[in-house]
């Protein structure tokens, strides 16, 4: 199984939220956001290499970032960057990752993964993934994994699946879109529901079978350029279908639509690491529930993250709920878990000062 | 008049309160507190500078800053800077200068005041500057400038003035310590108290007999010593005499015992500029009352200080009340109005962090 086992790590994302440690030119996937000294993409591939060989990692990314892979993943072949001309959403990135791949290799089971989560309990999370891909290579299901919620967050999707007794593995009754409070309060209570966390386990032929069925104008483009693929001219030919394809999210082109769509519930110590809070709630903090990073000194201050070159002393006093961060030519200091400022900001800055601090 | 008129800058302070922008080997007085490109020290040479030449103008200041005295003040003689082997308070720098003075001009009339104070309508200052010179240059009176209190400041001493109708030039009935807040605000509110400038108006010849009266031990030193003023000899001489001297401030030990003591009620728009919060009171500031310094986006940010290199871009989201300074190799975020924490923070600094960020 292990041969036919493939990951496919999503890696084109840009986003300003943890601006200004993320840059356009170097978005949150390649930054040491868990302070640990590897990137989340460093981690994500790490977490993968006990599943399969480093041949059989694949990372989709923006033409933009296609060095920046190849530097945090020396391991990987070049040929196994897939880079994007543009960005469509996951589903025309998955259509070419599950294209190439099942040229390949027919058999080919695939593990699609964000680049940017965290994953705390990782012999749990292998455990899992090692359970979906044993059952997707014995049926043409499409697999996700769902987090287990543990508050009612309003910022991301949810699954709902059947209760059924003793199965691991359990069939989806809808995905919904992100819910309002009250919505999220109720899924909570529900017990069945679970986090979209952008984690699918399926065959290479079984997602594009789907695709044929639910994605046929996409299907068409990716069917029309199977001769380039894995040649010279496979950047050419991604390139026209990616001038026509649709813009669209695998969840809502397919798993909304298809039969044959489960679920694990999981329990793995996940986080998307969406903002700065949930850095926050992640990282080791200091009696006063502080993530200090730096060379720093905190009187009277609590709740905050405060992350600044170590060659200058930082000294903070009277801080409740604050984030000081510091990185290149940006100093940005703001409460910590009010993120619809961060769009604000950064809007400001690039309108008031210029793109260099973007 | 205006040959016999001598100002002394006292500019031998150290002082913490504007740390991390004042250093140790860069204390307030050389600092544009003003940000208006000129030191304090820099700034009360020039407010003198209408009164009297240059080579009329002295500074005494401590060994370590007599280089950064010459750097500021290039236009007043090598001579003119007197530097003291140790800190002794107010009284013996007095003493030094005005020996050295009278001894090269019996006639001589002394200025002296703080080199670190800012003084905002400067005619208004010198008109009741010649006022007083011309008072003292006539009698053996001691007079101080008061200015007339506008809250219950405790952090000043205050002189107590007989009323005299129709007079410009008041007896001074008592100096008193800082007050506590209540006496502070009876004071302001019998309109007979005003706060020490540390502003005084004297003949040489004057205060060399009051301090023969009041201080005789101090007196006897200095006059030991009058062969070796002006000569090669004078800092062996002076560094002896300050091994011996009494630690003792002018108002102490002759202002609050002296009987021709007088003073010249004011309102020159007078900052001591003893805190980040008095800083913020004298300057320009934005709509939202903060005074903004460097490249800077605020949000939802009132009555801050921030004042962070331009070279790179600040942004302050949420913060009222807050100073945000960073100079050379320190950055401080700290409540604005609190300044007793100040001396917490540079006792951990230098405790926990070492003498370079001092």
């Amino acid at each position: 199984m292990r041969a036919h086992t493939y990951v496919v790590i999503m890696a084109g994302g840009i986003g300003s939220r943890f601006w200004p440690y993320s840059r356009q030119y170097r978005p949150k996937q390649f930054l040491d956001i868990l302070g640990i000294g590897k990137s989340l993409i460093r981690l994500t591939f790490e977490r993968f290499s006990a599943l399969c060989e480093p041949e059989n990692i694949l990372v989709v990314t923006n033409d933009a970032y296609s060095t920046l892979v190849q530097e945090h993943l020396p391991e990987i072949p070049l040929s196994n960057i897939l880079t994007e001309p543009d960005r469509r959403n996951t589903a025309p990135c998955i259509a070419y990752a599950a294209h190439k791949i099942h040229k390949k290799d027919a058999q080919a089971v695939l593990i699609v993964a964000p680049a940017d989560h965290a994953i705390l309990q990782e012999e749990k999370f292998h455990q899992t993934v090692a359970m979906a891909v044993a059952a997707a290579a014995d049926a043409p299901k499409l697999i996700t994994l769902g987090i287990r919620p543990h508050r009612p967050e309003t910022g991301y999707g949810y699954i709902q699946y059947q209760r059924e007794e003793q199965k691991d593995i359990l069939k989806v009754r809808a995905f919904t879109e992100k819910p309002d409070y009250s919505t999220a309060k109720s899924f909570l209570e529900s017990g069945d529901y679970l986090w979209n966390a952008g984690l699918f386990i399926w065959r290479a032929s079984t997602i594009i079978r789907e695709m044929q069925e639910h994605l046929p104008a996409m299907h068409a483009l990716f069917s029309q350029i199977q001769d380039d693929l894995g040649t010279d001219t496979e950047q050419q030919a991604i390139n026209r279908v990616y001038a026509e394809v649709e813009n669209i999210s695998i969840d809502y082109g397919i798993m909304e639509k298809a039969e044959q769509v489960y679920v694990i519930p999981c329990d793995f110590g996940w986080s998307d690491l969406g903002s700065w809070a949930s850095l926050h709630e992640i990282r080791e903090k200091d009696s006063d529930d502080n993530v200090i990073e730096g060379n720093i000194l905190t009187f009277d201050t609590q709740n905050c993250i405060v992350q600044t070159p170590s060659d200058k002393l930082t000294v903070v006093h009277g801080l409740e709920g604050y984030l000081v961060t510091e990185h290149e030519n940006v100093l940005l200091i703001c409460k910590k878990d009010e993120e619809k400022k961060f769009r604000e900001f950064v809007k400001a800055v690039k309108e008031q000062k210029g793109e260099e601090y973007l």
